[in-house]
């Protein structure tokens, strides 16, 4: 497996019409794209800061996942993305070294990509997302 | 102000020795140095990830605020760090768009550069770093 940098962070928050003012007029970030992902019951908004994305999620439902996070947490940040070249064969080789895996194999996460997320208990608390652009 | 890039992501983790393993053998990156930050009372260990560092943060005393956030919360994501130019004209920038700052003024962070740290309560629960490297 090779990691080629963090691709995303996926940050929580309540409202992305609160969010979106903040990491724009504040931070001076651009939002390119707001896409509903409705399987994780999330709407996003996407910055680019360098080579890394942000990726703010606002719950879509009381049941969305990002939903407890918040409930439990409080906004912050929820996940963490790398980049990597074969999520399969990086799920095969970290389950060999024991890692715990939330998916098995790759699913298609937003803007397209395949991804798939490690245990926070395999990873020292970090929700860690593998992702990779579809050949 | 302009932010470049995610300069580091800070991650509190209860021990260096069990999570250096995690992040050199299961995520492949390397450890290219440790360093202690006495006034923030914890220990720190690097990995370089793309243009962003992983900076590992073991609490050296049980009133370090990572202790404190480990307690709390458990491991995991601490901060997130943005490399900037001119951090002390981002806090100006910032007071005057009604930021609430920790740090007034920077301060010497890890690595030598000039730091400041922006209060979660106004960066939708993210707590935010500005760093530049000294002139």
């Amino acid at each position: 497996m090779n990691i080629s940098h963090i691709e995303h962070l996926g940050i929580a928050v309540k409202s992305l019409e609160e969010a979106i003012p903040y990491y724009e007029n504040v931070l001076g970030f651009k939002c390119y794209a707001i896409e509903e992902v409705a399987d994780q019951k999330v709407k996003t908004a996407f910055f680019m800061v360098g080579q890394t994305k942000i990726e703010l999620l606002e719950p879509t439902s009381e049941d969305s996942t990002i939903a407890k996070f918040i409930e439990k947490r409080g906004e912050g940040i929820h996940h963490m993305a790398f980049a990597t070249d074969g999520v399969a064969n990086a799920l095969a080789e970290m389950e060999e070294k024991g890692i715990r895996l939330i998916d098995k194999a790759p699913r298609k996460g937003a803007e397209g990509l395949n991804i798939a997320f490690l245990h926070p208990k395999s990873t020292l608390g970090v929700l860690t997302e593998l992702c990779e652009k579809p050949e």
